[in-house]
């Protein structure tokens, strides 16, 4: 029997890593993955074949995992976050989708055995940091515009507005992207105040980790970058001040009913 | 200093407790959950002071941890899934709110130190067990209208529609509530295609997990309950099957690039 572990390691915190992906990793042979999220895991990932590709070449990625898995290596492919929200896992049912349609030559990845295995999303670990932004109906948009074209993006954005979804930005940010941001934020004011409060989360429960909490009006790309999750409250989220603490708060519902 | 954890367990698996959830048991000598949850985690628990509270009484078990916090006993509210999504989270801090509102008498509460520890939820749970559902843009939508009115859910399903999002349903149907879930179905049916991948996921990753991979069609509130997961996939889901084993994933993007 040939494994893939398909796992994902959390925001950063290592106290954050569910047991059951350490268990992937330490079962595995070979981990394909980013230097950096292997040097977050420390120890475990100790005496494997560590297989490394150059940033963006996800599907190469992928690829490679499936491949090992299938010469009969267990293989964890390994990212941050949740590896199934916008990341690695839906590359590799990708490539076997193409493969039981034909368009790919590699009848023995159809063998492998695959599991997922969770983890705790960047939008989660920013919702705990700064109290319960996710307390009601949310949604997530990704503003990368490399493989969804900006239009598709945007009518998305409007739809977030109209349904009051909290909306945790992915990608807000990158070297070549930086006008998107801008734009997700004046389509929400047609929809949502001003003073809606938002997250700035950036480098989430790493050491430098920073977190600042502004205003939909003030949300600027300038302060964001691509390790940066931006979280924006739905019409009723609060920012509350207790002193030297602040937090958001997302209520449950609509009616208020506290007793 | 008082202190009071506010945690989240996961799903039900043990090996998807976050050892940083754990630490926070293991620091508290108070513990306000329902039993249930404490039985799937086990010895951590023991000789811990156990308060549990009748279902439905959120917002006594809230303040009953901030007043346990108040009185100088390290306490843990727990809940299984991420305690911040749909969770006793944010009810903590709405009443720190109305406190720091003067709306509530308990002055105290304000000096509890806070800290909030998410967990994987269900809709992770359910897009891992059956490939990566949630691999693009996503929502969430309680149809639980005992907060919200009807037609507030109502109008955020049709923009979930609109804006194409994989939506997941969290409190489904429950023994009052029979006739929403099939209503979403119906809205969700004016923008996507019958055939949409559908997920019902019950008691994930418990031992008497379910999973069953249908269709937007034929998704029928009767086969649903309230330990039920309803995960409705965007128009590019794709469901597909490798031999006994069947798959859901959503592609990254809607330009298809792969190489």
């Amino acid at each position: 029997m040939t494994k893939l572990f398909v796992v994902g390691t959390g925001p950063g915190d290592s106290s954050l890593v569910a047991p059951k992906a350490i268990s992937a990793i330490t079962a595995s042979t070979d981990l394909v993955a980013y230097g950096l999220y292997l040097k977050i895991l420390g120890g475990v990932c100790d005496g494997k074949q560590h297989h490394d590709l150059p940033l963006g070449e996800e599907i190469g990625r992928a690829r490679l995992a499936l491949d090992l898995a299938a010469a009969g290596k267990t293989t964890s492919l390994i990212s941050s976050g949740d590896i199934g929200i916008y990341a690695m896992a839906t590359l590799v049912f990708e490539l076997l989708d193409q493969q039981l349609q034909g368009k790919e030559n590699h009848p023995e990845w159809l063998d492998v055995e695959i599991e997922v295995i969770p983890g705790i999303s960047a939008m989660q670990a920013g919702a705990a940091r700064v109290g319960a932004m996710l307390g009601h109906d949310f949604c997530t948009v990704s503003l990368s515009d490399l493989l969804t074209p900006w239009e598709t993006i945007e009518k998305r954005i409007h739809s977030a507005g109209s349904g009051d979804f909290v909306v945790s930005f992915y990608n807000p940010v990158s070297k070549k992207r930086d006008w998107q941001l801008n734009s997700a934020r004046d389509i929400l004011l047609q929809y949502r105040p001003a003073s809606t409060p938002v997250l700035i989360g950036r480098q989430l429960t790493r050491p430098d980790e920073s977190i600042k909490i502004t205003t939909l009006a003030e949300l600027d790309a300038k302060d964001v970058d691509m390790f940066t999750l931006v979280s924006v409250g739905n019409s009723e989220s609060r920012h509350i001040v207790n002193g030297s603490k602040e937090w958001v708060y997302t209520p449950r519902g609509y009616k208020k009913k506290l007793i």
